[in-house]
């Protein structure tokens, strides 16, 4: 099955909304194709933070149809050596620097081809050395939508930058985790999958998880059903593992954040 | 008059903008109907604070095509046994949890009639216990959007939950009020609204507002009509009463906030 | 050339996203104009900050096709005698009230008559004193959109207010400038433009820049050629000159904001 494009091109980025950058990138794609329809998944990725960009982008994008453009930018090193790629699956395309930001994306897809953004003619003039977001990203989405081949745009490669994940480490009944990030309402979102849940002896069993001097006992399956004032594990949206305090900040409760350290065991 | 969906549908929630969860509910919707314009009236809503939602909704529902279909989220109780709800008057559709969120715009509109969504092919699937804007919210006003009618998506219902909307209290030639939100530029927005000003005496007179053990006696018609450095009272594009101070935040001039007491006297 | 509507409607305000201001406009244009196509460029200029609210406007119009509507509200005279303007251009057209908001983007451009905004019959009634962005400035917008002729929106005017643009002062070899704003990233964006950069003197030299007590040297061409935890200076994606700190913030590092004041030296 081969990519065909919609008109949908969604924006991942670390521009925030105070600045006028995002608004720019949607005059550049609208300057190219004025039927593209831009939707923005968040603009509020902490500045440079290649692995939360990433964490927003795998847990948002296929919930989008298929044919969508995926525009990510999160690119400290814009105007260095480092490379524009798209990236093509059988259902969606990824636009964004070859730093890491796409990888996981591009490896969760069938069927990806990856290309190095060479056609310099796709491009806006002159190329600024600090916001390819809108000189190279943009206009590239916006041509991909009219329909332009993939192929076009560049040379195909195979050593893109693979996203070192933070992956959790299993020893004997424990895993070794650590938390992602802490969204709006203050939980922790941690590494641990439900698939790393399955318990690794016989039959399941209770769970602890030790964090910041801590033992939590409580699974629940949604905040509603859980007691106030004390924290609780519990499965997000995205399938991962979430330490979480009714209606109220998990991350204040404990005075914790992203990359704290966690221990669970199954016993 | 009959509901009839035009292909716009709003967004109001507390998911902030950080996250990528309105991104997520845009794919949603968008992989339902291709069509859908989905605009964003806030995610900006305080984190489960179900009164400040509801204000939100309430100021700005009436300001869109008849035909708009206005889903709302501020959803502590996602998961539970809360019903999700679809309400339909002549002009507008609301789509959200059965908390109160959308009670006061039920009650603002001709003809309502309220349905608990139980029709679950309408659904995302599986569906979570913690994201119902994904889950259920965001299909369904997908699906409306695309002419389905309200009635194929569940039960009719009618002790939907009325939400307790803060009236000032009237004693005497005095109105007991309370402020009910902050706005961006410090004002302090009160309950207060163009009825309650109607004097209970014979002839219209002067007011005085007592608030933070300051007593203000100016009504101001614009902005730009008062005094530097003085707080004033004036009636917001809203129809409610607020305290303001000329290009500077009445908030923090007075150090109150939401929920602070206020005592207005016509005399 | 003659402007010619398209039907993108941009935003540029100091409303924020916390409150339902801008979504409420989008609901009066499409109230209008069901077919437009709202674009915000920003909702975050501070609070009542014309210039900054000019800038936004500025470095981002252009990018948007010709036949863009831009609207832009930073107004705290409304409800006072301050006139509502629409300004065309051969390319574009602009809404917004007569405090020099719109001044720099008009002077810009090829072409522009200015009209003061009169023909109520445009205006969403009854008018409000405190939000002519909603009563206003969308619905003579969304109107435009639809093809209504400029001309008949009201009276063409010249006395339109100019902005008091803050231009680098020239003394000798050195170049006296300031700081316009800081970006998300922490840059320091200063009113010195890359024609202001060309040296008074015969051949190009080295420059360095004095602000808060260090001296610049470093002129990068991306910031990842910068050094580490070292200021630097650099052209801005805007034109204009900048000092950034390599993945860190140069308003932190250098404890400067708006209006900080700096000396550019060629020698």
């Amino acid at each position: 099955m081969a990519f065909v494009a919609n008109s949908i091109i969604t924006l991942t980025t670390d521009f925030g909304l105070a600045d006028p950058f995002a608004g720019i990138m949607k005059g550049v794609i609208l300057s190219v194709n004025p039927k593209a329809h831009v939707v923005d998944i968040t603009h509020g990725v902490p500045s440079h933070d290649i692995l939360a960009g990433s964490i927003a982008l795998q847990s948002s994008y296929s919930y989008f149809p298929t044919g969508t453009i995926h525009v990510a930018v999160v690119d400290p090193g814009v105007g260095s050596s480092r490379r524009p790629l798209l990236a093509i699956s059988d259902d969606y395309a990824f636009v964004g620097p070859d730093n890491g930001l796409l990888g996981r994306a591009i490896g969760s897809e069938q069927g990806s081809r990856v290309f190095q953004l060479t056609e310099s003619d796709r491009f806006l003039k002159p190329v600024s050395q600090t916001f390819h977001g809108r000189d190279i990203f943009a206009p590239v989405a916006a041509w991909l939508s009219r329909g332009i081949l993939p192929e076009s745009f560049g040379t195909s490669i195979d050593d893109w930058i693979r996203l070192d994940w933070p992956t959790p480490r299993r020893v004997g009944n424990s895993l070794f985790a650590t938390v992602l990030r802490v969204d709006r309402f203050g939980n922790l979102v941690t590494n641990i999958s439900t698939e790393d849940l399955v318990c690794p002896t016989s039959t399941p069993q209770e769970i602890e998880i030790d964090i910041r001097g801590r033992t939590i006992r409580q699974l629940c399956r949604s905040y509603a059903e859980a007691a106030s004032d004390e924290p609780f594990a519990i499965i997000s949206s995205a399938g991962l593992l979430e330490i979480a305090v009714r209606e109220a900040s998990a991350a204040e409760f404990l005075g914790a954040g992203p990359r704290e350290q966690l221990e669970l065991r199954f016993f």
